[in-house]
């Protein structure tokens, strides 16, 4: 039997690495897409090429988009990276480094990619629990969009459809942890920070490396990240 | 009172031209959006910028984005443009012409802009009426990409919400071209061949250029476009 096609959404942060790794596990014929999106920090692309390779993924796209032309967020544009953040301010509204319209961007290429692949699944490796701030990460945005994807596209009306598969969308940090040591994902391969010292060290004190640090301590796995600042949750 | 932030899709044809004249007409405070995707003519670039220059649109922003890199189209791959097609031919399917999920890619970066100039509404040129081959195309397509957009992002759960206007859905080209005219567009400005013999001369027979004078002459308004073959339409 040949293997189903599947687009796969890859950061080389560690949902989207578990994500891969799911799909990798299922079998699918994988078309990994990797956005450069001006983000400030490149050290990330690297990363998704190291896991991409370490998951025999030789489908892996870099697609350059310049949301940088469009500033407003933290990750993007100069403005400054929140720090040593409680769980309740990470837990509170919309963060600023919520990149406008980033998953809808991502999804749509992904969408592209599909179609000419002839992919049926695009997987994203959008959570909703831990970080629950991005409006574009919640189960109603990725089934809106699924919805969306079958009506606009070739794929969608003449094909087979289009499914958009979240696999990690009600899982918590540790439980994504354990699944991608489960399932042999080198996870010093990945990257979380937002705001890393040089490359390759964590600064310790972004949402996401505290985010990152918790799960680790929670799935009681020793986290291989090198941080500047000692983390304490 | 001020006047509504709005974004338009302004590709230089004449569907997204004359909504880019109706947003202007409601008094919106613009800022449009042009995609440099790959496509084979640059031509048409220039046209979006003298059109958008046309109508005092100072903020008009062109994001490239390669396309080219999927393939796959016969507007950015090298696939011949089908020519001399029948009205009932063009009628039937989707066409080679079609750029996979191309109106999702755009309006994904409309909607980034839109939040980024805090803008709620984006027009889109789409029309169902007389190239009813993109699915793309359909309201159904439009509709759902606004709730959609309305889920994943800050402006849809926050804000007041994102409306996607879609003016011209169900008018036929011939009252699109009026509409234009009424409004005191510049129709000279706008350009819609799949396949220039070069820059500014049309090619007289691809799809595009057939449904175009079809409609100057249905609308009975002379189609200044010059033509590398006579269209018999």
């Amino acid at each position: 039997m040949k293997n189903e096609k599947a687009v796969v959404l890859l950061s080389g942060g560690i949902d989207s690495s578990t994500t891969l790794a799911i799909a990798r596990a299922e079998g699918c014929d994988i078309s990994a897409i990797t956005f450069d999106y001006g983000q400030r920090h490149k050290f990330e692309l690297n990363a998704a090429k190291l896991i991409a390779g370490s998951l025999n993924v030789t489908d892996h796209i870099i697609v350059d988009i310049n949301l940088r032309q469009f500033g407003s967020s933290a990750l993007t544009a100069p403005i400054k990276v929140p720090k040593q953040r409680s769980d309740r301010e990470i837990g509170t509204g919309i963060p600023i480094t919520y990149v406008p319209a980033r998953n809808t961007i991502f999804l749509s290429y992904a969408l592209a990619l599909a179609e000419v692949r002839q992919a049926r699944k695009i997987f994203i490796g959008a959570n909703a629990i831990d970080f629950s701030g991005y409006p574009d990460c919640r189960p109603e945005f990725i089934k809106a969009f699924e919805k969306m994807a079958n009506f606009g596209t070739k794929a969608g009306v003449e094909g087979g459809g289009i499914i958009i598969e979240a696999p990690l969308i009600n899982h918590s940090k540790a439980e994504i942890i354990k699944r991608g040591a489960d399932l042999g994902l080198d996870l010093s391969l990945t990257f979380s920070c937002y705001d890393p010292v040089v490359d390759g060290i964590a600064c310790g004190e972004c949402d996401s490396c505290l985010i990152r640090k918790k799960g680790f301590d929670q799935a009681a796995i020793v986290d291989p990240t090198k941080y500047a600042v000692k983390v304490k949750v």
